[in-house]
């Protein structure tokens, strides 16, 4: 983990809080009290941020790469709760429960976060009426999410889910046929869809099949996008283009 | 649907609003004014209360029976988020959402709800930092059932999914052998479970096999506890007994 240099640190906070969620509606001098006790920082895949029943000290908002939110069965299995990237933030419902983390965080690929104290959130929350409305909002838009992940769980078959992993990837505007990057590895996109390897293997082929897609390493092209939507989003109650993806936090 | 007469709706009203997580810590005068508003109704199996994308003038808190809250996906399945039971609430989360619900909720045994204004709860929550405060910790406590809900559709298997389910109808303080009656149909029970009704069936032959479970129609007897839960619980990051029971709230 390495800070970053204080001068743009500040300046680079602000411009990340001014437009986050938690902050909507929330006066400039709040946002700025916050911006000035953030720390930017970077950090490699691997690190863990904070474990299961940590007591919470900061909380996170990701300015770039991806962090792996995730907890841990009696039998030392490890469930994917989520996987989170540019401007979504984590960590922050610890002060609505008893100072804890619910949850372990680790960075899975080459990350900068922005880390803020929890102690100056609860504060707000408690003396500020706004900030609490604007807390409430970011936590049913996280509700909202969750649900349609319980939803897809429960409905999808594995090719769909892959099939929908990759459209929350793209952008309804973007050229055809669409070249992207898987963002982490396949194991990781695997066990954050909730399915063993063996699985995930088998299903990305029959979704290969169904929708000419092609996949060599982690660079996937999908030739048309309405065939895609067509075959994942049947069986779910959203159309493509979702409201919960990450590109409208 | 039936509304019960006046006199004794506003004392039952005030006791399930006095200890609802919604208003605790909330004075007294505040939680008599939901009393007052409140509106108690016997609903029987079948009965929609709303739709997805409805408007939302009622939030609901359910005094007995099991509400079923679902989705719909495009091509005509359903998906079921959650069932309801005694205490707890739904709907009030619309008023966070441009006041649309995003579920429908249906009545799937014999219930008594309380209804209960949204514009009611909305202004509160707007005008009173603890009402906001309260909704904070109630959505978050959803937030830690959903991200169970998940983990459990991650890592556990179809009969461990059943062993969890019966579990949570048991005290742990319950004489054994544990004797219960299914709270509802069991295509129900499959389709909150994320199962087709054939897979429910081979899973809870498995589940009889492993725990020595007895089942005869809505029947359940449970033999020992504690092999029930070595079977269920092993795959999940809770303890047998589980904090996001419904016996909790």
């Amino acid at each position: 983990m390495q800070t970053v240099a204080k001068p743009q640190e500040r300046q680079t906070a602000y411009s990340l809080l001014a437009r986050h969620a938690l902050f909507a509606g929330i006066d400039d001098q709040t946002v700025e009290m916050f911006a000035q006790a953030g720390q930017l920082q970077e950090h490699t895949k691997g690190n863990i941020l904070f474990l299961q029943d940590d007591e919470a000290e900061w909380f996170y908002v990701v300015v770039s790469g991806w962090v792996k939110l995730f907890r841990e069965t009696m039998d030392g299995h490890e469930a994917v709760i989520d996987i989170l990237t540019y401007g979504q933030s984590f960590g922050e419902t610890a002060i609505l429960e008893n100072g804890q983390h619910s949850f372990g965080a680790m960075v899975v690929e080459k990350s900068t976060l922005l880390r803020l104290p929890a102690a100056m959130l609860k504060r707000s929350v408690t003396e500020n009426n706004r900030m609490a409305l604007a807390m409430l909002h970011t936590l049913s838009d996280h509700r909202r999410r969750q649900t349609r992940e319980i939803e897809s769980l429960t409905l999808q078959n594995a090719s769909q889910r892959i099939g929908c992993f990759l459209l929350r990837l793209c952008h309804i505007d973007m050229p055809q046929p669409i070249e992207l990057k898987l963002p982490y590895d396949k194991s990781l996109i695997a066990a954050r869809l909730g399915m063993k390897s063996e699985t995930f293997s088998r299903a990305l082929n029959k979704l290969r099949d169904e929708t000419n897609i092609k996949v060599e390493g982690s660079n996937v092209i999908i030739p048309n996008l309405d065939t895609m939507s067509r075959f994942a989003c049947s069986a779910c109650s959203n159309e493509f283009p979702c409201e919960d993806t990450h590109h409208s936090h």
